[in-house]
């Protein structure tokens, strides 16, 4: 295997240890001994691939994010290019947890928002994948008011930014054990009605 | 002192000096070492008043519920009895980071939900906790409801879910300082302005 290859597979092996630690016990009370043990490797072998839990937490929320994207490209294959309603709740719905896997990531997710509160490396790091975020399903939004399926008053800009955070609002309540994944989907969905409601189609219809 | 109350205060002033360290290390990197020193007593000292970790936490999170609901009336304090729409909005406003005293308790809120994610019984706390101000805040929406002030389309139960939810979320957003308070308060503005929109209040506007 050329170099950058095992280094690359390596290090992926070690986020997959890290993901099933940290989903029993949490990041925050994650050692890199644990994930060396996990990805049967010693402590020395681990910090030649990554030098700092530092390190590794940035890696391992780049590998939930490639995960989601992976994700969020499957749904959407199956959703029409025109219809700009279904492919923005495709995008919303996979932020929010609706199986197994996707309940892991959101769990860890938040462990790592908690993080980023308080470290400015990681911060950052969180404000970069959230502004991409928003200017996907800013965008999303911007062509369903075009297409008359949004309101023309609502703007793209604003709406995304509370679709993200009702998504993460909810997210945390289902970890609470405060909603099922059902009464999330249901609060999201009503939520994404009222946005859709008043448009031209809405009207139509 | 009568010898409940000096038990009181002592297990306040513990809360105010667990309140002082966490504001700057978070909630989960807090020792109760720590906090003794930080309230200039011994850890045998502390623990005469809390027996855990688990204790201290349960009643930072009823401190700071309380400081909430102290502020809550303020606010509510200087409103008209009968504006259900000013109230709601006085009483979702308290759930932001507006201020210094606002914002250390929602940091500390977020820590707090991260450990009851993961443990049953703070997370039962979290629970009852949440669905009190789910309560408050459905009957606020039903009154605003009656009074003709939001549509009766309406849940004011699934709405109180929304609101929370999303509060919580651009909560975190400001943490993460990807909004800053005045983003977080427009945000929320325009989502009430959409809950109060279409009523016949509104029209008659």
């Amino acid at each position: 295997m050329p170099k950058q290859v095992d280094h690359d597979v390596r290090r992926t092996a070690i986020a997959q240890a890290l993901w099933r630690v940290a989903k029993v016990r949490g990041l925050e009370r994650v050692s890199l001994r644990e994930v060396a043990a996990e990805a049967g490797m010693s402590l020395g072998q681990l910090q030649h691939y990554f030098s700092s839990r530092q390190d590794l937490m940035r890696f391992a929320m780049e590998f939930i994010r490639r995960k989601n994207i992976e994700r969020a490209t499957e749904r959407l294959a199956g959703v029409d290019d025109a219809d700009h309603v279904a492919r923005l709740r495709a995008i919303v719905m996979e932020m929010l947890p609706t199986d197994e896997e996707s309940r892991v990531g959101s769990l860890l997710n938040i462990d790592f928002m908690l993080e980023a509160a308080r470290n400015d490396e990681l911060r950052e790091h969180a404000r970069q994948r959230m502004a991409a975020l928003r200017g996907l399903l800013e965008g999303q939004i911007a062509l369903a008011v075009q297409a008359g399926d949004v309101s023309p008053e609502c703007d793209p800009r604003s709406e995304a930014a509370v679709l993200i955070a009702l998504s993460d609002g909810l997210r945390s309540h289902f970890h609470l054990g405060t909603h099922t994944a059902a009464e999330v989907v249901s609060l999201m969905d009503r939520h994404l009605e009222r946005l859709f409601a008043g448009s031209a189609a809405q009207k139509a219809r």
